[in-house]
């Protein structure tokens, strides 16, 4: 029988109620013939209490007991899902991440998906189970230790299953209805997006828009994986919410697609480092060893020798940085005077491949931040995607006017 | 290095906080000289949720996922008791049951462990390990499945743990600091043991005696094994706690050494069953395949033909014991007019190793309940107990009369 992903986020399982409703969407893919593989995160709430616990007990903890502390919160509802569905007469069993396995990397807290064997679930489905029930987020590493994908893995599990099984898709149930030109939340003229490319879906995902995981798209761009985005609380056709596919799929586009943005890049600033071939490598191999995710890097003129180095990383890996610059520095590898932490800023980016094609996007965007009064303190590009850092409290403000700019919420 | 098992029940590691306390008390220990194994229970509440959630999805759930489900809390304390080990610099590691691995039979929420290798924990502690964190009251079945050893079973964890690893002593943390006569909050009365026979434990922890799992005590008899129950919450000495040890360690003691009581017993009764030979089997075969655990079993005289059968069981089993008549009825097995279910009861037991040499321990336990007028509706005894079934709003009357009349308030 044909095989179908359903993931399933912390919102769409938040309690024994949507459990419920999302079991009956299984159970309407069950009846249609499909041999359905589900993916759920935890409940809302959970990992973050799971997450509080493990960063008061030890800031700089060991990622092997994170791992396997907050992959729990997947079991719970994978059991729970399962059972639901046992109720409803649908064969069905919950598998943690070791059971079936999910092979992965040791990259504790980060790890990706290297294998998926598909023998132990495709024997249960030919003696009679119609749903696996998986935890998502989470796998087992060489070493025998549960690893976790990292924030929104669950994503990236759901393609992987579906990549490995060949699925006929792979949908991914959220709490909203699609992919938008931008946050809803911020301003009201944010337009549903019927189809997005993967590439756009990418940048949109790094930049923190958050319904889908920027593996799970890179995965899906890679393996062809038909990938759609929908809401877990309304009635669903077949054609509802957003598809992620490929460009040419794609008829016609706005040159920008949409507006992205993040409240959880910290500014980190070295000052007056000690300007010498090579201490790129010696400031940024450290942070890269120590698993601090590195953004956008600036550096300033060099005067008498010595220059300002820039660099974000997500706000949760601030201390990280220090611990692994000011033990640089006591190695004698780097030298700097200071080290600046600044978590009150907010990255906001534009994105669209029709920008590969049409200039002036960039000189549009700078200008319209202008115009607002907003400071540019960082500035990044890429091919599709255009990024600044600004002060947090112009953040709603930036991304209301880009999008007017932009004149997104017209199709 | 010399092993030493320490399991902390829920109330020991209910916050962060307590995990800290605990993690100091191991601490202490490692200070010694031990390499020591910790068994933890989840943070207290934390099962009873997730048990909630699983009996308000599926009241008849299917045991293989309710064990997926509600292994998750130990876990969580595991990863959370190695993080805050390894804040006091003792090196540590948290241990799932799979990953030791504890093998049990496939009885799924009541699994028995056949096998625990100490090869892997072994070889940690060789290479630097002083701790080995293990998630109690869970293991995994020759299916590759997860398994739990049904409440209290973490109490069964230490002290396997403690026999395969061939432990100086396995010290159960819990929130009494011992083993007392009778429940302190029922009476003023009731007095601390500083020694208790494992036969007498066993049927105090069979009897609701909350201290220990009966299963754990077996073990410990069987295995030998030091078995110290002490309080997480006080400065303790090497003498502290009650020791649960073999009877001829125990110079003298009392007839009744304690007055046990269970509220979570129901009273099953089949009304007008037909009296034939082969009806026992018929009804109680039904409900052991059905996973009921009967304890007291009453057949009244018969007339004309037919009789009515009265038995105990626990009372979360009532409907997994009803549904097991109901099929064994229609299925035409048995025969009855109605079965009545009476959760409104308790069950009250004298128990003392001096019963087996002196006589009229049971008139008196009669005498003493009905001079307070309370009516006894199901009587059962033992070598070393007699227990007795009385309606529950007598209960806390009648284990203050018997505490009394059998004068436990004396050493």
């Amino acid at each position: 029988m044909p095989v179908l992903v359903m993931k399933f986020g912390g919102t769409s399982v938040a309690n024994l109620d949507r459990i419920k409703r999302a079991a009956k969407r299984v159970g309407v893919e069950v009846a249609k013939g499909y041999d359905v593989i589900v993916i759920v995160s935890a409940m809302s709430g959970k990992t973050n209490e799971l997450v509080g616990w493990v960063n008061e007990t030890s800031p700089l903890y060991d990622a092997r007991e994170y791992d396997a502390i907050v992959s729990s919160g997947e079991n719970v509802t994978a059991g729970l899902m399962a059972l639901t569905l046992q109720e409803m007469d649908v064969p069905a069993r919950s598998w943690q991440g070791w059971q079936v396995p999910v092979k992965t990397t040791s990259a504790h807290s980060a790890a990706r998906i290297e294998e998926i064997p598909d023998d132990n679930i495709r024997a249960k489905f030919a003696s009679g189970d119609r749903v696996a029930v998986v935890a998502g987020f989470q796998g087992v590493s060489p070493e025998g230790r549960i690893t976790t994908l990292g924030r929104g893995g669950s994503d990236t599990t759901a393609v992987a299953f579906a990549a490995a099984f060949d699925a006929e898709r792979c949908d991914i149930y959220t709490d909203v209805d699609g992919v938008y030109t931008t946050d809803p939340r911020i301003t009201d003229k944010a337009r549903k997006l019927d189809k997005i490319a993967f590439e756009e879906m990418l940048e949109l995902a790094s930049l923190g828009a958050k319904v889908l995981q920027t593996r799970s798209v890179e995965l899906a761009m890679r393996y062809k994986v038909k990938l759609r985005v929908l809401s877990s609380f309304e009635e669903q056709s077949d054609e509802a919410g957003t598809l992620v596919c490929a460009e040419e799929e794609i008829m016609e586009s706005n040159v920008v697609s949409g507006i992205a943005y993040s409240r959880d890049e910290a500014k980190m600033t070295l000052v007056s480092v000690a300007d010498r071939p090579g201490i790129a490598a010696a400031i940024f191999g450290p942070l890269s060893d120590a698993g601090v995710n590195v953004d956008m890097i600036i550096q300033n003129i060099a005067e008498d020798g010595r220059t300002d180095m820039t660099f974000s990383c997500p706000t949760d890996q601030v201390k990280r940085a220090e611990k692994a610059m000011e033990d640089a520095k006591t190695a004698g590898d780097i030298n700097y005077h200071d080290l600046i932490a600044d978590t009150d800023v907010a990255k906001i980016s534009a994105v669209g491949i029709g920008m590969r094609s049409q200039s002036g996007v960039a000189a549009k965007m700078f200008k319209t931040l202008s115009d607002e009064g907003v400071n540019i303190k960082v500035i990044a590009t890429s091919e599709i995607k255009i990024s600044v850092l600004v002060d947090r409290k112009y953040m709603e403000l930036a991304v209301q006017a880009l999008h007017d700019a932009f004149e997104l919420e017209k199709a």
